[in-house]
């Protein structure tokens, strides 16, 4: 069953085409990435494996244009891997919110558009690029059936308690303030590829997936299900991130907006696009300048990498307890994923919970997946890669 | 010693004087309560073991008549318990808010006066009341020195990454913002009660305190020193508290403020007058309605409660990890000492940590010293009463 995977921003598409043999077997036939809709001219950058990289500056005006013009790419003689459209059984979409209204994937019809429409005013940004890229297959493959996977869906099994706000209950039910919680596709995959590796069977353990990346989340995932996870209403709250801020005390916003005679938007940009990693460095959001200037002594380096590891620290401890121990550890993501040291920081400070965490099985281990803890730990610790695409394939083709 | 305990609120006063004979051993003379300064008829209630309460209403136009008050009915021939002002050894004040200038308790000269003046940015409502009762006392009794006992300076340990907030840095060097963390007194005088009553040695101990009633905030002290702490640059962050949200997503701050075009001040309104127990609950901020409710089945209190607990037990977590591992847990404040309910919702879900929580210890227990675990349990915990005036009795001793 071929797929196509669309992960629709405002203004840039990223898509696959999977050809799914099983739930698990697979192959990855093409990919690539559409930036710049909207503006005065487009590109489209697109993936084979085993040949050259092809990318073309073109205008894009739309999202339709931007996927009538990968539709045209995936069938072209020479660039392409199919040869009719007909050949796309169904097309997954990533949709950024589902709210309280889809707790799964679904199958996409009027009352899923309209849906999805109800819930824009929560993610104002991503949902209604979500429906853009829908409306376009719609227009253009009519017949084929299209799927939502939603970043929302997984924590959806949160107790009350875990994502409720201590406000006004008015503004949960009146404005839909609640967490919801990102990465939901990410946190759900990386728990069970990890569970495989270590053993440990899914449907009956305690899980604490760390995501790390640009973007941050981490969750605790009880008997397959989600308990509570760092992101809350919006992406903002939880870990320190590239440029977001994560948590912190709500006194500080109203003090800085005061000082500096800061409007909710004005203070909205400085908590998501000049904090994090680069609010505190000072000098780049990325981790791997971090680490680099670290090591050569940097204070405000060295202040940012023990920021971030003490925060994942903190909620490692935290969901622990709120799940009453703790099976395994899972790190993944960008940061997750590359970093040894940051993985290393975290792993030697577990040892209160019988974590003895392997340093040589960490050194050195970028984009691969390992355990990185000793036989005898009696909490497990492993660096996994994610794939959100093919968990959307994998639902897609379910459904389907 | 004679020492006379002087907390200043902005239109209000507490005041014990106690008589120490040693740092332990000491008898509270008289105790008592000025409120309404400033409105046209203000309100003086004074306490005396075995006596009657005594109250008046009389006009009190500000600190210096308040104190003027409360001097006269010390020394009053039938209210009174002392002979002569002269008795008096020492003033003790607590402070609110000592910055990165006060890292422990000190002996008030002038240049501490300017050092709390400088400080008022920080705590506008708070220090310019004590900075009041400072100068009440040094105009009535001249020659008697006096002490400030600062609500932050325990918290002055903390290691840079758990004070740090991930914005950009220089709202640390230009706006002071950081973590400063308060209930300092009780915390430490809490940690020191429980280890002695549990024979664990404070100095060589990681110790959590839960400071539980209408304001909240729970500490990680390793060694003797505070190593972490829930209340943040202001009181509002951390745990949920009576009128108090505690930690929230940032994101919500300005959905809320643009939503309900609300500026600064009334999202502040919000959040600490509006939010917490009574925000959730709806009806009360007192622990003791909700509780009753929640005995009768009232959802809205039951998620109250279930909010409370497992907020407490997620930073126990958080705290455990980042000593890497614990020792002691103690509850105290109004919840902490007399609330066995939410001792027990906390108790009960830490066995990972070793915790065997004893139910019948913990029953009924209200406002006394009692370690509420079984004798082979791993970690214990404890209900302690809190006594901040003694600590600031006990300071001012040390330093006169």
């Amino acid at each position: 069953m071929i797929i196509l995977v669309l992960n629709c921003g405002s203004s840039s598409l990223k898509y696959q085409v999977l050809d799914m043999h099983s739930e698990s077997q697979y192959k990855l036939l093409a990919k690539g990435l559409v930036e710049r809709i909207g503006l005065d001219m487009g590109i489209l950058s697109h993936r084979v494996d085993g040949r050259d990289k092809f990318e073309t500056e073109t205008p894009i005006p739309n999202h339709t244009v931007g996927i009538k013009k990968v539709l045209d790419i995936l069938v072209d003689d020479k660039l392409g891997v199919l040869k009719a459209l007909s050949e796309i059984n169904a097309v997954g979409h990533r949709v950024a919110h589902g709210g309280e209204l889809f707790k799964e994937s679904t199958l996409i019809d009027q009352k899923v558009i309209d849906g999805i429409k109800q819930l824009c005013e929560l993610a104002p940004l991503h949902n209604p690029a979500n429906l853009l890229g829908i409306e376009a297959v719609n227009t253009l493959m009519p017949l084929v059936p299209q799927v939502a996977v939603f970043d929302t869906s997984f924590h959806q099994t949160m107790p009350d308690y875990a994502y409720m706000y201590a406000i006004p209950y008015e503004y949960y039910t009146e404005h839909k303030i609640r967490r919801y919680g990102f990465h939901g596709t990410s946190h759900k995959f990386v728990a069970k590829k990890a569970c495989d590796l270590a053993g440990i069977d899914f449907e009956t353990s305690k899980v604490i997936t760390c995501h790390l990346g640009n973007g941050s989340s981490i969750t605790a995932i009880k008997n397959g299900h989600s308990l509570d996870t760092s992101m809350g209403f919006t992406p903002l709250e939880g870990l320190i991130m590239g440029t977001r801020s994560g948590d912190l005390d709500a006194g500080i916003i109203t003090y800085i907006m005061e000082r500096e005679k800061l409007d909710a938007a004005g203070v909205n940009a400085l908590l998501n696009k000049k904090s994090g990693f680069l609010g505190v460095f000072g000098k780049s959001s990325d981790a791997r300048d971090i680490e680099n200037a670290a090591s050569q002594g940097d204070k405000r380096a060295i202040l940012t990498l023990n920021l971030l590891y003490y925060r994942v620290l903190k909620y490692i401890g935290s969901y622990t307890a709120v799940m009453n121990g703790c099976d395994l550890v899972v790190f993944t993501g960008g940061i997750g994923e590359n970093d040894p040291h940051i993985r290393e920081m975290v792993g030697t400070h577990l040892e209160y919970l019988g974590v003895e965490f392997d340093k040589e099985a960490n050194n050195g281990v970028r984009g691969k997946d390992v355990i990185l803890t000793k036989k005898s730990s009696k909490v497990k610790i492993a660096t996994v890669t994610t794939n959100e695409e093919l968990v959307i394939a994998q639902d897609t083709m379910k459904l389907v």
